[in-house]
C-alpha cells in the first residue's frame, strides 16, 4: 500500500472553489493526491466527464503533486488499482454525514487496507456546491465567486444556454 | 429597499394548509407579502404553474396585503426587482436545515441587502407537505385535512387519475 | 384490530441482510408478520415487484409466522384491509428520521388505530441498504455480504448487466 | 421471555401529557406495560423518585394493564429481572436519535433477548418535555397544557417556590 | 401588539461578533430592537448579568434603534410586557434546531400573538459562540477575532485568571 | 511543520475499544501518533489524568510509533508546540458533527497550518463511548466488551464503588 497516496473522488460537475481549496490543503498533507472523476453511467451529469477532467486539470496545474484521473467503476476498485492508503472526502457545514458514513463503511468492508479521511470545508466555502453553481449559472446568475477563476468563463458559457430552455 | 415587503417563495405544488398557515402569519408580521411560485423549467411539477398560482390566489384572497406571483428565474433576481427586504422560508419539524442554510447564504452573497427569515411550521401542520398531498391524493386517499378547503375538490380531481395509471 | 399482527412495508429492491435481520427479530416480537412490497407505479424499481416478492418469500421461508405480500396503493389502505395493529419500520444508524416521522404522523392521521413502531438496525448491518446493493452489484462488485445467501446469485446475475450499459 | 410485556423506562421528572399519551398507546399494543422510574444516584432530579412514582401511579390508574415501578440500577438488569421482551422509548419530533441508537445497541449487546421499540410522539405533544415543564413552572408560568390534569396542581405547587429563589 | 418591535433574547455570556452581526442586521429589519439578557438564577454564568448588559450596551451604542435590557423570568412574560410582535433567534451553521423548535412552539402556545423568527449566522461567524470565547479565553488564547473590538480587552482580563486556576 | 505527525486528542475517561481501534488505524496512516489527554480543570473527570494516561500507555504499547501525553491547555497550543501537521478526531455513527465542525474551524483559525482530519468509527464500536463505560460500569454491569482487555479489570474496580453510593 502506498501510504502517502491520497485519492480524492467526486463527480466535480463542475469543480468549485470549495473543491479547489480542499485539493490544495490535501496537497500539503499527502505526498501525492489523485483527484478522480467517478463516472456513473446511470446518472447524466451537466458537464461531460472529459470536460470535468479538463477543468480539474486546469485548476490543479498549480500543485505539482496532484494528478487528475477518471474512472468508470466502483471507487474501491480504483483505490485498489492505485494501491492508495487514503480516500479523502470533504464535509461541508451540514453535509448529510449519514451518506458519507455509509459509503465509508462499505468501502472499508470491500477494501479494508484503505481508510477514508474527512476534511471540513473552509467556512467561507461551506455553502458552495456544484449544484449551486449549476442552478445559479443556469439562470445566468454570477458564479464568479463559486468556481475557480481559471474556469469561470468556460463554466458560464456552458451553463448559460440551459437557462434559456 | 422596501423594508416592510416580504417575499415568500416556493413551488406550491400544490399549496397546503401548512403553507396557508404561514402566509396568514406572515401577513400579520409584514406590511405586504408576495407569495411567488418559482418555476424551474428543468423540474416538471405535478400541477402547472398557472394552476398553482390560481390555487394560491384563491387561498390568499382573504388577506388584503398578500399578493401572488410567478417567476421563471433565480429568487435573488426576483427579490431585487421587487426591492424586497425580506425573504421568508418555513421550517417544518425536521426540515433539512442544511439546504435552507446553503440557499440563505448564497442569496445573501448575491443580494446582501435582503435577509432570509425563517418561521417554524405550527405543530399541527409539521408533518404536511406538498409531496404528501400528491402521494396520498394520487392513490385516492383523503386529503381534506392537508389542503385548504377552498381548493380541496380541485386538487382531488386533478390528482385522482394518477392513481389509476 | 388484530393486536398481534405486524405489517413490515418497504420497496425491498432487493431485500438485504439488514431487512432479513429485522424480519427475523419481528417474527419473535409479534404473533404474525406480513412483509409487504409497496408498489409505486410512478417509481421504476430495479427489480420487478414479482422478483422482489419471490426473493422475500425465499428469504422468509424459515419463519413460519412471516408471510409475504404486495400492494399497489397506500400503506394505510393495506393496513386497514389487514386490520393490523402495528406497522414496523427499521431505523438505520443515521436514517433520515424526518421522513419516517412525517410518514408515521400522516399514517396516524389516516388510520388512528394503527401504530408505527421502529426497530434499530443491528450495528453490523447499519451501513447496508438496497441502493448500496444495486450500486456495488451494478459495477460487478462483491455483494455476498449484503444480501441473504439464498438470493445472492440471483441478485448478482440480475444486476451485473447494468454495469455494462 | 414474556413476549407481551413491555417496559417503558424514563426519569419522568415529572410525567408530562406526552408521556401519558405514549403510555396509553402502549397499553393498547401490549398485554401489560411497566412504567419504570430509573433512579440515577449521581443525577439529582427536581422531584424525588417517590414523588415521580406517585404521580405516575395517579396518571396510570386509568389503564388496568399498566403498572408503575422504580429501579436503582441499569435498565438491562431490570428488564432481565422482569423477563420483558420489549423496551419502549418515545421519539419526539427532533429527539437526538443518536443517544437513543447508542442506548438501544448497548442494551441489545447486554440483553440480546430484549428488543427496544420506538414510538413517535403525537404531533400535538412533540414540543413538550419534562424540562420544559420544570422551566416554565419554575418561573410560575402556566403548565396546565403540559402535564396531566390529575397532577397539575401538585406539580405547580412543587415547582413554584423555585422561581422565587 | 407593536408590530415593528423585535426582542432578541439570549444569555450573551459574553456577546460575540456573531451576536453583534445579528443585532446590526436586525436593526435594519425592524423599527426597534431590544436585546435582552435572560437571567436564569439556577444557571451560574461566567460574567454577571450586569457585566453582560454593560458589554451589550457598549456594542449596541452604534445602532440608535437598539436598546439593551435584562429580565429574570420567562421570555414570554417579557415579550408580553413589551407587547412585542417578534422574537428573533439566530441559527448557527449547525445549531441544534430541535431545541429552537421546541422553544418556539412552547412560546407560541403561551404567547400566540408573538412569532419567533430565525436569522442565519453569517458564514464567517458560524463557528463562533460564547462558549468558544470562554474556553479559548480561559486558557489565555487570542479571542480578538471572536468578540467585538470594543469589549475585547475587558473580556480578556475577566477570563484570563480562570486559566490559572 | 512535521507532516507525518498526527495528534489524537481527547479526554479518554477511560479509553475504550473504539479509541483503541482508531489509534491502531492511525498508527498505519501516519509516521507517528501522539495520543494526548486534554485536561480541562473546570470539568472533573471520573478517572484522574494520571490514571487515564497510564491506561492509554498500556493500551498503546503495542504500536511503536504511538506515544501518550497530557496537556493542561488549549489543543492548538499543544499542536503548535509539537509542530504537528494533523489533528485526528473520530466520528461515531451519529456524533454531533456540529461540535466537531465548530472546533475544527476555531482550530484552523488559530493554527492555520494544522488540519483536522476525521476518521469514522468501525461499525462494531460505533455505539461505544467513555460515558457508556462509566454508566454501565458504575452500576456493576459487564464492560469487558467496551474497554481494551489490558485495562478491563482496572476500570471495573475503579468504577464499581460508584454504583454503591
Amino acid at each position: 500500500m502506498r501510504k502517502g497516496l491520497c485519492v480524492y473522488p467526486g463527480s466535480f460537475d463542475p469543480v468549485t472553489v470549495g473543491h479547489a481549496d480542499l485539493i490544495g490543503r490535501a496537497s500539503k498533507l499527502f505526498d501525492s493526491v489523485i483527484v478522480v472523476v467517478l463516472h456513473n453511467p446511470s446518472k447524466r451529469g451537466c458537464f461531460t466527464v472529459e470536460e470535468r477532467v479538463n477543468m480539474l486539470m486546469e485548476v490543479c496545474s498549480r500543485w505539482p503533486n496532484v494528478k487528475t484521473d477518471r474512472y468508470d467503476g466502483l471507487l474501491v476498485e480504483y483505490v485498489k488499482k492505485q494501491d492508495a492508503g487514503v480516500v479523502l472526502r470533504g464535509l461541508r457545514a451540514m453535509t448529510d454525514i449519514s451518506g458519507e458514513y455509509q459509503m465509508a463503511q462499505v468501502n472499508r468492508h470491500m477494501a479494508p487496507e484503505t481508510e477514508t479521511l474527512f476534511l471540513m470545508a473552509a467556512v467561507q466555502y461551506a455553502h458552495i456546491s456544484s449544484s449551486i453553481v449549476r442552478e445559479v449559472g443556469g439562470f445566468g446568475g454570477d458564479i464568479s465567486a463559486f468556481v475557480p477563476a481559471a474556469i469561470a468563463q468556460q463554466v458560464y458559457e456552458r451553463l448559460r444556454p440551459r437557462g434559456r430552455l
